[in-house]
């Protein structure tokens, strides 16, 4: 910007001599063909952080997704515990059973889902192994059990699934 | 863009003629200042998009946030209710409890936090009257009783409370 204006201002009235014109016409092309560049080069830039501003408005939603949902599984956790111990009085028992089915239904509407676990192949990306049990009913490789369901948000993992995995063939023998 | 490229090509070789270089200094200059507003504008319009993403990140977060948290209320209000109606079974009783407690403070950790509302002006901003009593006790205007908790979202409101309010002393001369 700077170039192209000093150009201007410092040739302003010498239009009648064509060594300078000469000058001024390469000047002006030369300050023509740099702000064109630099137009081209803005508007790459500007296409960029369009594009990467509708990528981040999907993560940070999806950020304000699992912010809230996350504390909130600990909860359906504890509240099945309670419903496992079973109860001696079954009116209040089915209060909470209710409560605890639509517990379920609002993690699906805010977006989390369950991971499948038991009888699954065990899968690294969304199960935690915390124990390898050998087996004579259950094949090699597969969950046997969930400690700790995991939960998915969308394609995302929110909570990884804390399993119990039938030894594998191989790990068996190698312990013999 | 185009007047700057046409008026190059079809001017190249020209240059000795003067009143041609006139016209063609004249055009330069003419095309630079155009591409400087153009670049100007542009950068004007890329200053905004970058300070609009930034608002409208924090606004999808709290988007996702409020989708999440949203559904989750009526399950606190069930577990509540439950609660409310009492149990023959104390050890149960005592771990739903707990798990309601759980439950309330992960909604604090989620973003959520309860309006107040018993023994506050009624304020139209987070409450919503669904009766409006006469009292003895109860300053006019004043919330005397909530049906349904209300729900804050940081500065936002996430639910309404339901209310009934002290009627205003000149609602009950009114109908006198």
């Amino acid at each position: 910007m700077r170039r192209a204006d000093d150009g201007k201002d410092g040739l302003e009235g010498d239009t009648s001599q064509p060594a300078v014109q000469d000058e001024e016409v390469e000047r002006l092309r030369r300050a023509l063909d740099d702000e064109q560049q630099r137009h081209l080069r803005l508007r790459a830039d500007f296409e960029n952080i369009r594009r990467r501003a509708s990528r981040e408005l999907e993560a940070a939603r999806r950020d304000g997704q699992r912010a809230a949902l996350l504390p909130l599984l600990p909860v359906l956790d504890s509240l099945e515990r309670a419903l496992a111990a079973g109860s001696t009085d079954p009116d209040f028992y089915e209060g909470v059973a209710a409560t605890h089915r639509l517990f379920v239904n609002a993690l699906h509407e805010g977006g989390a889902d369950p991971v499948d676990s038991v009888g699954r192949p065990f899968d690294p990306k969304v199960h935690e192994a915390v124990g390898v049990v050998p087996s004579k009913s259950v094949e090699p490789g597969i969950v046997m059990r969930e400690i700790q369901r995991g939960w998915r948000l969308g394609d995302e993992l929110l909570r990884p699934a804390q399993v119990v995995v039938a030894a594998p063939q191989e790990a068996s023998d190698s312990w013999r």
